[in-house]
């Protein structure tokens, strides 16, 4: 049967900390699935470079990774006194943080990973025990919330939907094409933007979906007006690598845009929301978006693309507002954007605060 | 100084016929600006593959070169009896019809080459002198119309202004740059779109505005959303393949949605329209969208970029409709998209018939 779970969906089979000999081992993310090649970083400095330049890639991978660069850190100074460890914990956590500013994940675990090793220190524990069993049970969380994210956004889907995709959303977006796909036996398809200048969609997004046997067209980013204003578009999905209170959406620079024409041609766009919104950022407008260097769009698979002269510019997120959103997804239950911010009081319960016929 | 025109404002620098020795000269837009390479045609079938695999862009150039396979198959079939001549111009005409769909120029070049050639075999003349005085007399109009039309366009501009554009709007966006920015002095900047899958943007449009010397910052497909909402764009333009009498444009696909967000963001889409509609063109849904092959998508510089069994899907052009565009900039005038149509009845007299204070 097709229809397996591909690589990307449990991020422990695209990560992880060898315990042995002191390496953090990541999926290098840009060259997957053309190869399957993992890379192995033992400081702080190379975990920070690699997710500077993009071997991990999405919000929850790239802080579980740097999670456990701390605990390399921590690993590399048990020997010193406690106060330098601390210090050395806190130089470390302030590298790592400074990788990436847009998703929230990587700054929520950094800031409770060094609290566990300060505290294990304190205590005279292994710091690098502390920070590490933390970041694992980290990790296994995030499965469950992609796990359950993704399958309340099947729920969404019925039969003949085509899905339009920018990026690659993540595990729950694994977990959401298994259920309706394999699971439920409906008839859906997916179109994924390529996604430039890093290719997520035509490489990650396309070749999880191929694998789960999902129909599977890729698209270059100019191409998602046409096939809207073609009616070849039902749903627009994607995921957040940051979500604001008010309910507005960082993703991967090319959201919004996409956001803009499904509201255009009447088509509803829900956003995988994982674990919710970060309770810490009022509004979209308080999200830090990245700016990369702007070599990197003048550049297609390694080979010079643009005109000599030419100054490239490297935005490498988007903010849609939550006027634009027709419904968030999360482990949960499944809110209006200006609802978002109930998630964190609600607790545990499955709260469907949308009704389905009202999306 | 800095401001000469490029290299792809006068069409006969770009493309030619050298009587000599019978073969159809190409710059390979596909390579240029890295490399100024020209090949060369000696049949007609070879002058429809450069067309088809994108040597030659661009509704008019395409066009001339098209004319000028004609003129090769009049010269290789000029020692037959009269009818065998005018059968073969025939067929050669519908190869050459047959390379690109949506464009207009090719169709009305054709259709006239080919009458032209058929008249001279009728007054026992030659075909290919006929044929070859046709089309370089459209190559010197063609240069005339898109200098008029840039110098118009460059009327709508201001100091400040920042420009967006999709693929490459052809010679007159080169002389609308070369005079808004050389000539009047107005400090404006521009951002090309990438274009994928030939990179039409990165490539042709800003090397020629680098060489102009135009501030030109290069952008992937999936950014310009990012920059209207950031107000980085004060207008958009483009050319078009084929204008429809209801205003309707055709042009390279990213235009449309292009459009819709500029509209979104209240920023005003000039089309530079050259020599206008196709009066055999009602309206917008009557255009032809060439659909190429999907693979082309699926590769980016050669390098395959997209997931194995993943489908690619590549429509070639949109379809803007007149109610997103804000003015159609011809050699005639400056027209409301909905009165493009008149274009054809007021001559050559100049006609502005949108007031600038009106756009």
């Amino acid at each position: 049967m097709s229809g397996t779970l591909p690589l990307l969906t449990r991020r422990g089979d695209t990560l992880g900390y060898d315990r042995e000999r002191g390496v953090v081992r990541i999926l290098d993310r840009r060259i997957y699935p053309r190869e399957t090649r993992f890379i192995e970083c033992d400081d702080v400095q190379t975990v920070a470079q690699a997710i500077e330049d993009m071997i991990v890639q999405g919000g929850p991978p790239l802080a579980y990774v740097a999670g456990y660069g701390l605990a390399l850190a921590a690993r590399q100074h048990a020997s010193w006194p406690s106060e330098a460890q601390r210090s050395a914990l806190i130089e470390a956590t302030a590298r790592l943080r400074a990788t990436r500013p847009t998703a929230d994940d990587l700054h929520h675990i950094m800031r409770e990973a060094l609290q566990r090793g300060d505290e294990a220190i304190m205590r005279g524990e292994s710091a690098e025990e502390a920070i590490l069993r933390y970041v694992s049970s980290e990790v296994e969380r995030g499965d469950r919330v992609a796990e359950r994210c993704g399958k309340r956004a099947a729920e969404l889907l019925t039969d003949g939907d085509s899905i339009l995709t920018v990026c690659f959303a993540g595990a729950a977006l694994n977990w959401m094409l298994h259920e309706a796909f394999v699971v439920q036996g409906k008839q859906i398809s997916i179109i994924c933007t390529e996604t430039r200048p890093y290719l997520q969609g035509a490489r990650l997004a396309a070749a999880q979906a191929v694998e789960i046997g999902v129909p599977t067209t890729v698209i270059t980013d100019n191409m998602p007006g046409f096939c809207f204003r073609k009616g070849m578009i039902t749903v627009y999905i994607t995921a957040a690598d940051r979500i604001a209170l008010d309910g507005a959406a960082a993703n991967k620079v090319g959201t919004y845009q996409c956001a803009v024409l499904a509201r255009h041609h009447k088509v509803p766009f829900y956003v995988l929301g994982y674990d919710g919104p970060d309770p810490a950022t009022p509004t979209g407008d308080a999200i830090p978006i990245e700016e990369r260097n702007g070599d990197e769009v003048l550049f297609c698979a390694g080979v010079r693309t643009a005109a000599e002269g030419a100054r490239g510019y490297y935005p490498a997120f988007d903010v849609t507002p939550p006027e634009l959103i027709s419904a968030i997804v999360t482990d949960r239950g499944i809110y209006r954007p200006e609802l978002i911010a109930r998630y964190l009081s609600e607790g545990e319960a499955p709260l469907d605060v949308l009704p389905l016929s009202q999306l």
